[in-house]
């Protein structure tokens, strides 16, 4: 076992090998050094690209590395393993920018908490985590009932209620607590179906610092939110609110990778301790920025999707993956942090939003009950797009949902230059339809490094409307413009030149591109298509869509509707939430009926089986057109289209 | 920090201080070696004495030891601390023979199982953990619910229940089971108040593999039974049966003792893992004794008193010995073998009994429900007679209870030559009432040691009968034998002579013995009275006596009533049912009825404080008395009485 030292630049990590076996991407994930890794290490993605600056290594050949990066020291870190003391450089295109995430200078993903209540109407602030404080009578020879006895006595009276139960814990230093308060203590229960749960004791009043955390586990993005449980009458007060990457991005960029990573000796301890350290990091954050002491934070609630509701809960996610797509359960018990290893309290109590199936999960079912839709008459379709479109129809009588595996390319997997929606990334694109000429704005304005899901939506609305894209999704030949070429993969759109970019490389959009985008936005469209069939509907009969999800917040919602992303009705149905998991998660904090509602609803919600269902593929396929094969559900966009030149404005020439 | 070296003799254990304060009493504690301390450490009892063989010690003189034997080297072990390596004999008299507990020499203390029919009637074998083998449908892509959905499904199939849940850690290793076993899995469920519980899974058919533990923990020993859960008709099947000493004694004799001993840095801890430590040496005997593998106990019932139990769950017992007397909890939850540290599986469940008060405990509680005090409609009083005099009065429809103080003289606390009923214990006494001479019998039939308690109340009730004692408990001064001597504590009677005991002194009574003696009985007496009072009943109203405890099987019932411990009742209504404790546990264990019926009993129990009545204080003198002031109450005794010398038979002369 030779121990090799391994220092990453630009960040100085320095890790020693235990293993001959050991890659640069397992030293970099032990490092915490984050380099890309789409694929979860299997070398198919190729973006695991680093450069050997010094130091012997042995790296066989790789076709995503060209012979002169290859002479130049570049190598995929996924089949690179160290002969000795290594210095090794994670190119800028490897490197996660996290202070987008950590600082406030995008867009906040969630609504007010004004906005809430024009969401979800009726709900009152009833947290199932509360404070009481009681001055219990000092026992005398004539009333020497037990400590415990004269404490649910009191309960009793004052919650008019019979049921209470208390864990050995509680009990133990119940006792020492009462006497050296003299009597006048803070209990703090959790309302459950089956009566009232004792969780602490404080000594004194204390029933006005009651707060909860409220986390939403994305596979990219973790979100929190500190609240404030003891005062708050109609509306949520949010106290603090952080977000980070799930430190599982190192062990692969979606829920499949994770899955795989997962099947590998301690894999699955591993993604838990990554998620677990992210949302402790989150959880740091709020306390700081809220001012509020740890031991006052008196529940947590998370949502996640299955995968990452398994991972971190330590449940095998294996079956997820495997036909038929078992999820070990699809209801959880309430733990304590102790047992997740979150760092509150060790027995604050921490409850976790139920899933549908392996691919519709808590996220889903906390975004149905924060966006109001099973509170509304009105039939909605709820969409959250992502790397899974997740969709779910219905209203407050009936839901029906499904998963449509519309592929990575949203969130810029299966784009040859796609990237998260991170600083230097192509997110807003015109195209001058007379010279071709683009007109791109980025994220933090910087120069462009590659494209967002946002920013390819945009791309190719605009190639579309130029008239540089056919609606079959392929580029014009005849055009007069060195824009439109044809590269390694064949024909390509140039969207920022070398000498534009961060990257030395000229940023296209390939016709492969285009070929997943559209694949992924028909599978979306036929998944709606489906579920609207199945209960005899059409899209006229929608009267809200609702979109939700971290990208979906930044969608323009007529370049989605001319792709045939989303279905062409009136603008005014469209509601954008935003972060509805954490929305559905606040609700779930604040008020215990959304905690009965939440197991309600997942048991409720009839999951559709796409993957096997030819009908699905049926409106697949006629849904890989731009943006349909069926006209008739697009007849502004065709309209706009024959009227190409008309559509753009002024651009100088 | 000196470390010296003590060698403990006989046993040659060795142990080094850790400490300048440590005292031999200390380090005989932490080297497991049993030495009499019946004060908890503070020199009041005068038992923990010990003879240094070599070596140099601080020790002050202390008045229990003569100056002669303080010549020989006998010291006070708890005065005395060690200067430099010493070697130390433990005296005979301190050392506890464990043996005797752990044959088969005595008579069972456990009534057998054919004869609890007798006693409960109304039971039907119904574990409250039980298994039951389930042939699970694999998932396909028409039926791919969860995991935890379809065993739901199945449970709720055949169990006809809809509420189940699970914790967890075991849905974290559900799936793996359920294929590996391919879906023929036997499950363990418990039934609790809000419905099952799924608490392990096993692969294959291992529903006739289900074995519980009971456990009756008592201050002086605790016992087990191992019980087969699953061939159970109308009998319970006792596989197994062990005791062993308490190995909390080591900190003390009494409840008293231990909880002042709980008082003491890290002391509650030690205790706890004392008596912890005596469970699991009694859960490995039992699993030896009945090759069950551990794997198959799936349930653990134990019932104690109250200060044991606390003890046992790591409650702080302080205040059940503080005015006004209020112990932590009478209600505990369920737990885990992990949670106590008891080495079954870690998730095993263990369920305690409820107690009633600081001094009537799950103990009593069980012994209630064990001898079907609780299921008849006869008016009963059950007596358990120990350190603590602990009685019931009721029957199905109410249950009154009292604790009375009655002093350690039953167990031989504060009787000079008392001692527990271990070898060479004296503990059947005749005198001949000419010439006054005793006929004794040993425990063993070994040379005597001491006098256990009913070695003592025969020597009470045969000294009174002879007429060597008069009514008042003192020995009559005109007496022409050396028998009856003036001792160091006031006159004396030598029941046994040097030459004849282990001990090389005389062993005597002395009227301080027998003032304790009375105090005792009276206590118990006036217990009873004051409760038959309290609900406007007599003697005579009751219908059925139950003796239940350990000691109260040895008793001579026609001398228990001379002396006036018991009432004169006739003798069909007595009945003896060893540890009633260990009953009562058993039936929790063998039917979920007896799990609901002891939390309501418990809560039915009315207590009568007697500590602070004056009508007890009255009674309690009254009954000061051999038998008894109220000759009326014993008109059999008086007779017996008048005509002393009919009442015994031809001794040799």
């Amino acid at each position: 076992m030779k121990k090799h030292r391994i220092t990453f630049l630009p960040s100085e990590k320095i890790i020693y090998t235990t293993d001959d076996k050991d890659t640069l991407l397992d030293a970099a994930m032990r490092a915490g050094v984050y380099i890309n890794a789409s694929c979860g290490g299997n070398s198919s993605c190729g973006k695991c690209r680093i450069k050997i600056v010094e130091g012997s290594v042995d790296s066989s050949h790789h076709p995503r590395i060209t012979r002169i990066d290859y002479d130049k020291g570049y190598r995929l870190a996924c089949k690179t393993r160290p002969q000795g003391n290594v210095i090794v450089e994670v190119p800028l295109e490897s490197q996660i920018d996290r202070s987008i995430l950590k600082g406030k200078s995008r867009k906040p993903l969630i609504l007010s908490a004004s906005g809430l209540g024009q969401l979800v109407k009726e709900w009152k602030a009833d947290p199932a985590v509360f404070k009481i404080y009681l001055e219990l009578p000092e026992p005398s020879v004539d009333d020497n009932i037990s400590d415990s006895g004269r404490l649910v006595r009191e309960l009793r009276r004052v919650l008019k209620n019979d049921n209470f139960s208390a864990d050995l814990r509680v009990l133990r230093k119940m006792s020492e607590i009462f006497r050296e308060a003299a009597w006048k203590v803070t209990v703090t229960l959790i309302a459950l179906n089956e009566g009232l749960q004792v969780l602490n004791f404080e000594p004194g009043n204390k029933a006005q610092q009651n707060y909860s955390i409220v986390i939403d586990i994305g596979t990219t993005t973790v979100c929190g939110q500190l609240l404030d449980l003891a005062n708050c009458s109609k509306d949520i007060c949010t106290l603090g609110e952080s977000s980070d990457y799930n430190a599982q991005i190192r062990y692969g960029d979606d829920v499949i990778s994770r899955i795989m990573y997962s099947r590998k000796k301690s894999g699955l301890a591993r993604l838990r301790e990554a998620v677990v350290s992210t949302i402790n990091g989150i959880i740091s954050d709020l306390i700081d920025e809220s001012h509020v002491e740890k031991a006052s934070i008196s529940h947590l609630v998370f949502a996640g999707n299955t995968t990452m509701t398994h991972l971190f809960l330590g449940l095998d996610p294996k079956n997820i993956m495997l036909s038929p797509y078992t999820p070990v359960s699809n209801i959880y018990p309430p733990v304590t942090a102790r047992d997740l290893g979150v760092n509150t309290d060790d027995y604050v109590n921490a409850q976790v939003f139920p899933c549908v199936s392996s691919y519709i999960g808590g996220d889903i079912v906390a975004g149905v009950i924060g966006s109001g839709m099973s509170h509304t008459d009105k039939i909605t379709l709820f969409m959250d797009i992502g790397t899974n479109g997740e969709i779910v129809l219905g209203n407050r009588d009936w839901l029906i949902c499904a998963s449509c595996s519309a592929g990575p390319a949203f969130e810029g997997g299966g784009i040859q230059f796609g990237m998260r929606a991170e600083k230097g990334a192509i997110e807003q694109v015109r195209i001058n339809p007379v010279n071709y000429e683009p007109m791109i704005l980025t994220v933090g304005k910087e120069k462009p490094k590659g494209i967002c899901g946002s920013g390819l939506i945009d791309s190719v609305a605009e190639l579309l409307l130029s008239g540089i894209l056919d609606q079959n999704g392929k580029f014009r030949r005849d055009l007069d413009t060195p824009r439109v070429r044809e590269g390694q993969s064949g024909y390509e759109y140039v969207i920022a030149n070398t000498a534009d970019t961060q990257i030395q490389q000229d940023i296209v959009v390939t016709e492969v591109d285009l070929y997943n985008l559209i694949r992924a936005k028909a599978a979306l469209y036929a998944g709606c298509k489906v579920l609207l069939d199945s209960v005899g509907l059409s899209f006229g009969n929608i009267e809200k869509v609702i979109i939700a999800g971290g990208f979906g917040h930044y969608i323009d919602l007529e370049k989605a509707r001319i792709i045939g992303l989303l279905p062409e009705l009136p603008l005014e149905l469209f509601v954008f939430v935003g972060n509805g998991s954490l929305l559905g998660a606040r609700l779930f904090s604040f008020s215990r009926g959304f905690m009965i509602e939440a197991e309600n609803i997942s048991k409720m919600m009839t999951n559709v089986e796409l993957s096997s269902s030819q009908k699905f593929m049926d409106e697949f396929v006629a849904a890989s057109f731009l943006p349909h094969t069926d006209g008739k559900a697009f007849p502004g966009v065709l309209k706009r289209l024959k009227n190409r030149s008309l559509s753009t404005v002024n651009y100088p020439q």
